[in-house]
């Protein structure tokens, strides 16, 4: 998906939520539990009652692969239906991959060809060469890691390292996002950066004022969509630049029979809260 | 596997050897392509092939996920014929995780209860959260990227970081070493080390003097075992503290019918030059 169709889908949806699906067994609803395919039954009906709402839909792998070939499989089943059923939607692979050159091509294989998902989240600690290989193929993305929702974010991220220059320190994230612009453009590279440190949003718009920024952590996390907004926007305002991921607030608003009911009523609300800042 | 049946095993068996399963199908010999799941039949070659002259396998997901449901059952496979038949093999799942802590708990499920893995290879960027869940798992090891073999290493792990006591400044991947070490021990954690810098060896064994190291990148990489050795031995001789990776330079001996035949040729050299450290 180009950065363009992107766009025009936030604009027609007036919507930049993505919905996390990190399908955890333990939370589903008891009556799914029965069904073959649980995960993948739990996927389906939430994706057919929010995507009216939302323009991305982002499956974390570790959820997937906790339950070993079965479990890869619902993730390959639930990307093969969001693009079979709903091809507008921008499909996040949250993998958190990344390895020597060689190996990273493995897993764009993985993703982009054999999964067909349009991005991936990538490490960045291994550098270039464990990031080009995603950005290789077209109208696929790299969504790379720059400052995380997490806690540990604080134990290497936010380092101050002294730059090049030697005239000022800058944080570790910050050099992440220098470096790394420079290995793809704003047509195939995006960033993570946590809603919970959404004042740190000023310092990243001023490196990468146009990119899309992926936001997780607003919800079950803390962070506020007000604040990602105010500081988050991208400098073309009427591009939003923003994708914002919401995942435990949604897909577990019930866990009885309403499940996708409620959790389109979550998302719904989000998207309200959203357009007011289109 | 604890760290002393680890280190039993390297001295009945003389050798530190870890061989890497990095199956490419464009690389397998021709005629195993018939077979149904021609990576599971190559793997089992070698490992039948190799054993005696390792103490470790490390399968690289990237391989095995590069051709979907079917690879990642392969991977499953793999592990399981290793574990079975070969049970005092040290498997090193190579799938440089890593995520918020809730998620890091899936990964760690899917490669020490699902899979069976004794270890897991993860990403620090993420930082404790990320990395703590893997250590929850008795007698299971992480094996931290600290300064990878790659060009890309030299992006962000050798930038230098003002330390807190802001007396002197050290590199990323010192740091990270400084501060994960803090998360677990020398029982259940290790750090990738590359064989092309093995000069930095040095600097490592000064932060982290007996904990196990990982070290990829002889061979095809270019790295030297005997600079590994000079630098990397642990502080304690007598117990190595050193895993050395081969992939390409066994598995990919020979890519006719007598390949496994080659790969042990191969593994059994590098383990007669490791005998001489031991």
């Amino acid at each position: 998906m180009t950065r363009q169709d992107l766009i025009t889908q936030i604009k027609n949806k007036q919507s930049f939520l993505c919905v996390g699906l990190d399908p955890d067994v333990e939370k589903l609803p008891k009556h799914l539990l029965q069904e073959e395919d649980a995960i993948f039954s739990f996927n389906k009906a939430i994706i057919d009652s929010t995507h009216t709402y939302c323009v991305s839909y982002k499956p974390n792998a570790a959820f997937y692969e906790a339950h070993g070939v079965k479990g890869f499989q619902s993730l390959v089943k639930t990307i093969d239906y969001i693009k079979t059923n709903y091809p507008h939607h921008f499909i996040i692979a949250d993998a958190k991959r990344g390895d020597i050159g060689n190996t990273s091509n493995m897993y764009a294989r993985a993703f982009f060809t054999e999964m067909k998902a349009d991005a991936i989240t990538v490490a960045p600690y291994m550098g270039s060469d464990s990031v080009k290989p995603f950005l290789a193929y077209k109208d696929k993305w790299v969504v790379l890691l720059a400052l995380t929702s997490n806690e540990g974010a604080f134990n290497f991220q936010t380092q101050r390292i002294a730059h090049l220059d030697n005239v000022k320190e800058i944080h570790l994230y910050e050099e992440v996002l220098k470096t790394s612009k420079q290995w793809g453009s704003e047509e195939n590279m995006m960033y993570v950066i946590g809603a919970t440190k959404a004042q740190w949003l000023e310092e990243v718009r001023k490196i990468v004022p146009n990119h899309f920024l992926l936001i997780p952590g607003v919800g079950a996390q803390g962070g506020s969509l007000a604040d990602v907004c105010k500081y988050g926007l991208s400098k073309n305002k009427e591009e939003i630049g923003l994708l914002i991921n919401s995942s435990r607030q949604i897909i577990y608003a019930s866990n009885k029979e309403d499940f996708a009911e409620c959790a389109a009523k979550e998302a719904k609300k989000l998207q309200q809260e959203m357009k007011a800042f289109l």
